[in-house]
């Protein structure tokens, strides 16, 4: 390692909107690094594409190089900063070369810390230096310092909250312009919220990737993405966010980590939250993340959870952290001693639920899903039927929407009842089932 | 320095609620802090007055000192923890002795670190050890190690927020239960939230004391608590409180630093925010403190500001960060580099202003005060006028509450406008002036 007074020669691999931010603001504010970090900060190498862009600051004296593995490998840079994307390919070959060469690594990559966090983080630890990835979950929201240093002293119980700004700036639009998901969606995607494929975003797995990196950190197990339960919010219609706001309630999709007595429970999903709660009130494309610690209480933690400048901010707070020296394993505790997270299956997941179902409008068809949801021991907090057309939602010809809302039950039961009553004929199309989460 | 894989011995002087909470978790969970440590946090030796007195965990095999010098002074320990109080005497002789001999310090400390903070930060350089306060600014909130590490990308421009818990309380019963100054005042000392001399939080002083931390923090300037410009809640009735609903605003105690062009501005005050921003959404003793940088924009924590259990929480991340390795100064950058807070004088502070006058009830009155608000280019967003009695608020006989909502203005031009419409004879009594804050 060199010398903490030595200047600490930075290369970037990955000059999109975070990589371009990240290193203008190097150069720009060379004098206030050298204050932060007390030594140097040299933007001594980056890799992309094209080298003919315009990306607003000035490459003379900057080593190029088309190859990332090459910058990574390169004698030149003490600290490599991953913002190519991608779970394989040259962003993992590049970070594993970095990290093999003894370089501090900081990256942004969620998709590659879900899948290989855990042998990356060995290897780091291996080697003496940082694996950092402050921006890979919610973006300039500083959750991964939060749960890896500030809460040393706390046993956690959950972590949850909007990492994912497409799908929150979606839920936003729809609750309070009353547009349909699909033309909500058009709209993200003409502003630049969503990608062209928004699969990644509105499937969930956007969120579930930042969920499991959390979960590590919170609970002290190894990362382990494909726990996750993932439910998108393309099944949401305008009818749903009425009947929720009737109810008091607000849907977000949310990403939550629960410590379990079978285990670590991880899911996202659309969820019920109290309008009352802090979670509820979070708008737009901003991201929110609390977490529940046996000393601390609840903390919650509100910001941009994307964007070039909000994710840069997260980035160069990791480059003076490692300039600072390198202290801590990459998960707050040492790789060996991470635990397998012990998957709480979803079948066990305990709580409320709102149970929306288009119900033939003849007699006895409530009478018959009452009769389902006692045969469960299911008990109802409230019930809600509408006539016609409710909210703007045209009902399927001969139906009328019932909402049910439940007091505290299991997945199964409530599985096995939609089952029952979808059997028994009453129902007309896919029920919606939607969780709730209440403030703890 | 002892080697990172040593035991790091713990002396802590002060055993109450805080003291005692974290000395318990060190016993209860020693197992847990070696994993975060990555190496033994053994509690070594105690100060306080009674040894009798049962706190909850076993003294025996802790060394018992009388005097806390001594603690901080024994070779026995490696780390000194004080929980003292006060911004003299045995804390600051204490926290002194343990730096000059080598310790790192961790603190609860406002008053001290408000007081001297700088002098001491030069010292823990000097020795190479770490004075770290987490727990001095918003108890379980850490904003201390967001603003010292998370934001080293960024040029803030503001921080500000809830930081007294016992304000929030009184505000938030008085609103909510119409309830008097002085019964939540008195409701707030028989539940513990206040003092028996509640002077200290509710005269703005706690706050400004933290508010003095958050700015050397934020902006890198030397700890300056004398420059905080320092009101109370005592002046606000339920008729303020009252108006304030009814133009869409609520009334919070804030401590405020803003970067302006005449220098940094400090204030703690009652302030108006809109009832949609997040922080006029928090409630009792909850804090929540903000800041916007100009890379991140604004990020908001929310969570409990003070209680035992939640400040012994940032007492134990301190802790675990020292067990880790010292890193960086006590407030981010060399104290060398600290740059003396050029003061923003108050009379320059610009915003928008709530004024309330008890005006007298007769024709010539409301047009003589529009006519002095004109002459200083105050201009208005609104003006609300009730005759006899508001929200059970008695007007002293032949006088209406008028309240006027200025758009932004000056501090100067607000203050000359009342003393001329306290000249003109027209206003029973002291004129209510309150600020108004705006998200960003």
């Amino acid at each position: 390692m060199t010398a903490m007074t030595e200047p600490l020669r930075i290369g970037i691999a990955g000059l999109g909107t975070v990589g371009a931010a990240v290193a203008a603001r190097l150069i720009t504010t060379r004098a206030d690094f050298t204050l932060r970090a007390g030594r140097d900060l040299v933007l001594a190498g980056v890799a992309a594409r094209d080298r003919s862009r315009d990306r607003g600051f000035d490459l003379a004296g900057i080593a190029w190089f088309e190859d990332p593995v090459a910058l990574a490998s390169s004698t030149d840079i003490d600290i490599f900063i991953e913002l190519i994307g991608g779970d394989e390919g040259a962003a993992r070959a590049a970070v594993e070369a970095a990290l093999q060469t003894g370089k501090s690594v900081v990256t942004a990559n969620k998709a590659l810390l879900a899948k290989h966090g855990a042998a990356l983080s060995a290897l780091a630890e291996k080697k003496g230096v940082a694996l950092a990835f402050e921006a890979s979950a919610a973006g300039g929201i500083p959750i991964v310092k939060v749960l890896r240093e500030a809460m040393s002293g706390n046993r956690l119980s959950r972590v949850y909250g909007i990492m994912n700004g497409t799908c929150n700036y979606i839920l936003t639009r729809m609750e309070k312009e009353k547009l349909s998901f699909e033309e909500c969606l058009a709209d993200a995607q003409r502003l630049g919220y969503a990608e062209a494929d928004p699969t990644f975003d509105i499937g969930g797995f956007d969120t579930a990737h930042k969920l499991a990196i959390l979960t590590s950190l919170a609970f002290g197990t190894e990362i382990d993405a494909e726990a996750v339960y993932v439910e998108g919010i393309g099944s949401l219609t305008l009818l749903d966010l009425a009947m929720a706001d009737e109810l008091g309630y607000r849907i977000k999709l949310l990403g939550v980590a629960t410590r379990t007595q079978s285990g670590i429970e991880q899911r996202v999903h659309p969820t019920m939250v109290p309008k009352s709660s802090a979670i509820a009130r979070v708008k737009g494309v901003t991201n929110a993340v609390a977490l529940d610690g046996d000393m601390v209480g609840e903390i919650t933690l509100v910001g941009p959870g994307a964007g070039g400048n909000a994710t840069a901010s997260a980035v160069l707070a990791d480059i003076v952290d490692v300039a600072r020296g390198v202290s801590r394993p990459p998960f707050g505790i040492a790789t060996e001693h991470l635990v397998p997270a012990s998957r709480a299956p979803m079948t066990l997941h305990a709580g409320g639920y709102y149970i929306r179902l288009m119900v033939q409008d003849r007699p006895g068809a409530a009478a018959a899903i009452a009769t389902r949801m006692a045969e469960k021991m299911i008990s109802l907090e409230s019930i809600l039927q509408r006539g016609g057309t409710t909210y703007g939602f045209e009902s399927p010809e001969g139906t009328v929407p019932v909402v049910l809302i439940t007091h505290a039950t299991t997945e199964t039961a409530v599985r096995q009842v939609l089952d029952a009553v979808v059997a028994d004929g009453h129902v007309i199309g896919e029920p919606q089932m939607i969780r709730i989460e209440k403030e703890q």
